[in-house]
């Protein structure tokens, strides 16, 4: 967040990263009796930072449509819940084998592996009960949307079958070819981009918007999505561990196809340059209440962590 | 089912197991394209077996109040995707370590730990997309009903918390002490109960039925689910691997805390002699149409696998 090219987007972030913050701290279980070494592990997964783009996304969305803060929040809390399993999930050594997260150990290294694998199970199911709660939105049709939406974005057509593709690669890479641009598009489309084209959506459910308004945020994170991915790309070739709290280069040397090696340095930054001016002309038709949506797509490619 | 004291009950859970199989292979995805391996292991992990206790709960308890059973198949479907899920992780290395479940290679065996960790995943999503879904009911308060009692039978105050509790507690009988009849009560509740309690209930939610009749049906569920586990604690204790379809003697020998270790086989036996004629008696109310639910609790208690 330190070079965010608005003052006010950064404003913007902090404020809604810390009530994202209190939200999930008040939504996770407090530890107590047997579970208590679950809770924590939850608490630890989600707790603590991370840039809370999803949130940020839902919580800015909904703004457009004067959704009380307490809802869009509340929603926003639990898409991240999901953000951050997927996380612990990727983290463990069966996947990608990650010791460091957001500059600390991850959670099967600080815990265990079981403590990983519960939490993150635990964090899911947390997720979809937060949506389907009165006080996310008590209109019925509304929760339902919401994890019906959050379902399709999460499951094996969404976020899990685009690990599952991104592992397939990886192993057809070490035998021979790594996947080229249709492909790690339909897998960025996937792994991370089904929840951030639903982050922002969930804004729009949340406001009772038509099926118009829906599209047109769901299209805007789309195109933020595949420039933020491009951006993560670039960082990770030429970032440093310190800046961004994890481990780098990982992606190449682990022979992954990324959108760096595909295009080289200079045509992704023209990409993710393209994606972020055509991510902001689709909010045009919200006028001067998107700036800080417009604002977020410049952002995500200017990032330096 | 080879030992159903009542033909009624096994023609019945014969009937509703072929019709759940049915509802989970055409709700599961098709597999195909780079998420091909994924689709096979949650098939895998769903297809060819099991009793379906927990679908059957679902579609008996609906039956109760004419529900169509297109509805309560789908419902009982969807808890049955995540009961197997739990199945698939509860399996893994670091959890309990199980190669054999229902008489085939477990999914880590039959995949990789990844497709394990990842079909789990994608059928706790696939679940709550199923409930969420108007096939599964048309009134959005019912999907929210189903999909806030599933996220709470699932979460870490209901599956999955019991599951913390008995890795923990299988840590601490190694150190001394193992549990004692509240606390292996107390998990029993959480980690087999939750779902069990819910699967029942949800043919109520289904139904439409009032606060008192879903009390009615999770109680009968909850004396149920407790002789259930007391009956699996004597057949783990005396049973074949070859009747199973798992190993067996493997509780006793982690140094598990179980009903039969606590209480002896005797007081064992007679303990879920007594809870199923609770579960039995409760469903008085309901006339002879609950004659097949009372069956079941009888049927939990008699079963040799």
């Amino acid at each position: 967040m330190t070079t965010a090219t608005s003052p006010a987007l950064a404003a913007a972030m902090q404020e809604i990263a810390a009530a994202v913050e209190a939200e999930l701290d008040a939504l996770l279980p407090q530890p107590a009796g047997g579970t208590a070494w679950l809770d924590e592990a939850m608490r630890y997964a989600c707790l603590g930072g991370g840039k809370r783009l999803r949130p940020f996304l839902t919580v800015a969305a909904a703004d457009l449509f004067g959704v009380p803060r307490g809802r869009s929040l509340r929603a926003g809390a639990a898409i991240e819940m999901l953000h951050c399993y997927s996380l612990v999930h990727d983290d463990l050594p069966c996947m990608d084998d990650d010791d460091l997260r957001r500059g600390r150990p991850t959670v099967h290294r600080a815990f265990d592996e079981a403590a990983a694998v519960l939490a993150g199970d635990g964090l899911q199911a947390l997720a979809f009960a937060v949506l389907a709660d009165p006080a996310t939105h008590p209109d019925p049709a509304v929760q339902a949307d919401l994890v019906a939406g959050l379902a399709r974005a999460a499951g094996s057509r969404g976020m899990v079958g685009g690990q599952a593709i991104d592992l397939a690669a990886e192993a057809r890479a070490a035998g021979g070819r790594p996947l080229n641009y249709p492909e790690i598009a339909e897998l960025q489309a996937l792994k991370t981009g089904a929840l951030i084209r639903f982050a922002a959506e969930a804004g729009a459910i949340l406001g009772q918007a038509g099926p118009d308004e829906r599209a047109v945020l769901r299209d805007y994170a789309a195109d933020l999505g595949v420039a933020f991915q491009i951006a993560d790309d670039i960082l990770d070739h030429e970032g440093s561990a310190a800046e961004l709290g994890k481990a780098v280069g990982k992606d190449a040397a682990a022979g992954k196809a990324t959108f760096v090696g595909l295009l080289g340095p200079d045509e992704a930054r023209t990409r993710a340059q393209t994606l972020t001016n055509a991510a902001t002309a689709r909010l045009a038709e919200f006028g001067p209440a998107a700036a800080i949506l417009q604002a977020l797509a410049e952002f995500v490619i200017t990032r330096r962590s």
